[in-house]
């Protein structure tokens, strides 16, 4: 996507090989930085800082990471032993999104399959390279098969502007290109329909406030900041006409997790019959989980992001306390919406229902 | 309630009866300050900017406001006319709170019955002192009634931890004494029971975080920090045993105005069969209003309420940015909570079902 008119996606592998870049997306949107991993460990330290977030982009990333390893691997004596107690640490940098251990695994199977150290780096950097360029294709397609629910709404509005809710970022910083929550987003504003986008804050992070809204308004898509309180009151006052997030993972049953208050936004979208969407590639899937809420494993963060808010201030980033200092926080990153909530899943493949049947026809390979 | 070991209240008259005395509720919990109201217009801007908040001491600080305007209407040549225009503006300082225009009528009223001028200072002191003593009054007994709804849980729970949520302040600082929501908590405390509180930061002015959190840390009693994001995972997991929160304004059919998020966190109370009790005196029902979502006006605010959060940094108050600095925000104050989510109000005179008949049946005067 572009950031001032160039193209950008949020890592990309540096000219020699041997460094990935990141945008470090801690200081968006007031600081552009890029950051350099070179090491196995420098992949898992951005991952858990969340200077790289986002399940398919964790996923991307952790990937990449296993192919850094492949290359210091070289250096170590026992390279099979380096490559295998590191991608185990790299596997459980963040615990809910599922993406992690997904690619993680693909690239080291891919890995196992071939005998030499140099076979070995140049199969892991290719492997990695695959599943970049498939979760971009995967993204691509969920705009192609969301933007018709925005279409359709559209026609019966006649024109007029469709609001369109969303949490977090689920936008092509939390992937590589497009976006899942935000891809039909992009494709309806290509196609010239009107749309317009509620961006919740989503604390304690705000990757609404800060992310989603640096990337609509670098692309020009309309969109308002509002705090993660105030979706329940535009639904109820018909302000919403649809809500598209991501997940970090989801079940075969149709149970998604994602940020922390995505769960409320659904109750409210029930309760004021508006369209609740998750967006997501097929590599969200957990397919051996059945239950969402008992097994979905919900990660707790450092209780000072909730205690702190970060923003700008006179040039520079500061970071302000709220609360007494000392009134203890809890920080816990997601929630689970159960599939009764959901109306439905905007996959690659197409658009499903929140059931395990409808799922599963989808991609019936995983049965 | 103490503060630093000292009684304290958030509003008093000083001791030459010419100055009203508020803590400057903008600056907490980093600094105490207290601030002068000397004329009408000090009041009117004290409740624009909210240095003074909450519905039951809006209404306080509005009586007030109207015994300053008779002070100074001394000075001016048609005084009726002064103080009929300075009260309407009075009135309109902030809309969704009913208490504010309750107060000032009624001290108006009681203004109205006497001829000298004199006499109309010291009736509207007097009537305003009365609102101030009732309020503290309500605020005990709402304590007393709502207590038993805690102690009832804890002893189900064979004494082990009650924990509550709240969203908000309807603290001690919002009343004048004990607070709406929080009373009933205070209560359990003084009795010994383990109560344990979920306090919601409330985005956008953080009074959860910056004010509840306080009173609790001042109080003793036990606390936990959380994002508005938080309560319904908190709640799909059991660690929520009550809701209760503060109202604005309430109809006489059982729809209650809170701030901006209550909704989200009473349909997450419903779904998981949480008990979501709303404490209110009897001045913030209004009588003549019948449906909420439609009658209830909705304050919208300054956006860079949202776009800044206000916090602690180097020893002073400072404001940091955290959208991109052209994406545009809304700032909607309050939201309303339709009756059939709400399991019941606490009010000066007991509890009852969110419901017109038994709401009527409290308070039979109203008819």
């Amino acid at each position: 996507m572009k950031v001032n008119g160039k193209d950008m996606r949020p890592i990309w592998l540096d000219a020699d090989l041997k460094v990935v870049k990141i945008i470090d997306q801690r200081c968006l949107p007031h600081e552009f930085k890029v950051v350099d991993l070179k090491t196995v460990q420098d992949v898992i330290g951005a991952i858990k800082e969340m200077t790289v977030r986002g399940a398919p982009l964790i996923g991307v990333t952790g990937a990449y990471g296993v192919y850094l390893a492949t290359l210091n691997s070289f250096e170590k004596t026992n390279e099979d032993q380096y490559l295998i107690k590191s991608c185990s640490r790299l596997k459980s940098a963040r615990p809910t999104a599922v993406n992690l251990s997904w690619a993680v695994d693909r690239v080291i199977k891919a890995v196992r399959s071939v005998k030499s150290v140099s076979e070995k780096i140049e199969t892991a950097r290719k492997e990695a390279q695959k599943i970049e360029a498939e979760e971009v294709q995967n993204c691509e397609k969920i705009g192609k098969y969301g933007v018709e629910l925005i279409a359709r709404i559209s026609r019966c509005k006649k024109g007029k502007t469709v609001n369109i809710l969303t949490h977090c970022n689920a936008g092509w910083l939390a992937c590589v290109e497009y976006g899942t929550a935000t891809a039909p987003i992009y494709a309806a504003f290509e196609k010239g329909i009107d749309v317009h986008v509620w961006v919740d804050e989503t604390r304690p992070l705000n990757q609404g406030a800060r992310l989603t809204a640096w990337e609509l308004n670098n692309h020009g898509v309309k969109h308002t900041v509002i705090t993660d309180n105030a979706g329940g009151h535009l639904m109820q006052h018909n302000m919403v006409d649809l809500v598209i997030v991501g997940s970090d993972r989801a079940t075969c049953t149709g149970d998604a997790a994602n940020k922390i208050g995505t769960y409320l936004k659904a109750l409210a979208a029930k309760d004021n019959g508006v369209p609740f969407y998750v967006a997501l590639p097929s590599s969200t899937f957990d397919w051996h989980l059945k239950n969402g809420l008992r097994d979905i494993p919900i990660e707790e963060r450092d209780p000072d992001e909730v205690r702190y808010v970060q923003g700008w201030n006179e040039g520079v980033i500061k970071s302000v306390l709220i609360p007494p200092a000392t009134s203890p926080a809890a920080n816990f990153a997601f929630d689970v919406t159960p599939a009764r909530l959901i109306t439905g899943f905007i996959t690659e493949r197409g658009i499903c229902r929140a059931t395990a049947d409808d799922i599963i026809k989808l991609f019936p390979e995983k049965v």
